[in-house]
């Protein structure tokens, strides 16, 4: 057991500035909590295994789905279910807090040139 | 699986007003999305088999452990370890979201006059 500490998320975003490219800030029971810089374009992917929580901290994201678009604004959050083909988008640049399990790639079981393969922890 | 949702905080803490009692708002990997208002003191528990993240959405939050006081502000967040005794307080009301396992009680093990048995979902 690692003793509680306080995670300041702006003290996060401020420590890095590439996109698409998820820091590990904690962990919760077997998961990994995250905060990534997002805009542009994101290749379509799911993953077999695990939830995927978006929490937007500032701006906007869009999540296209085989259905649709979802729209998430800052105080915001969406789960995205496991098994769900999803492809994230912002135009402007969104500061997002996310959820994954442990490990999981960025791109799930779709790898792409946007896959991260080692995620830094801040 | 259920059709993604966005879940606008803001909303979900409208819609109730009552102190120390959690509302369900979503799911994740067998975990429950928690908001709460919380105001005065809590009663020392623990959670045996889950860790339990709290993040500030507005206001001030402290939580006591036996080793000491942390502060949570808005845009903070903290996990308390899964069998670590806490006691989370706050002198003007704080508005948090919370991620607890799915149906673990609000006081953990130690049930007091505070023990929500049952949690609306919003």
């Amino acid at each position: 057991m690692s003793a509680p500490v306080t995670i300041n998320l702006a003290d996060k975003f401020a420590a890095f500035s590439d996109r698409w490219n998820p820091r590990i800030v904690g962990t919760y029971n077997g998961n990994e909590l995250r905060v990534a810089k997002l805009q542009g374009d994101f290749t379509w992917h799911s993953h077999a295994d695990t939830d995927e929580l978006f929490f937007v901290v500032e701006g906007n994201l869009g999540i296209e789905f085989r259905d649709g678009v979802r729209r998430i604004g800052a105080g915001e959050m969406l789960v995205v279910p496991k098994g769900t083909e999803h492809r994230p988008f912002a135009e402007d640049e969104a500061l997002v807090f996310l959820i994954d399990r442990e490990g999981e790639p960025n791109t799930g079981i779709n790898p792409s040139d946007l896959t991260r393969a080692s995620l830094e922890t801040l």
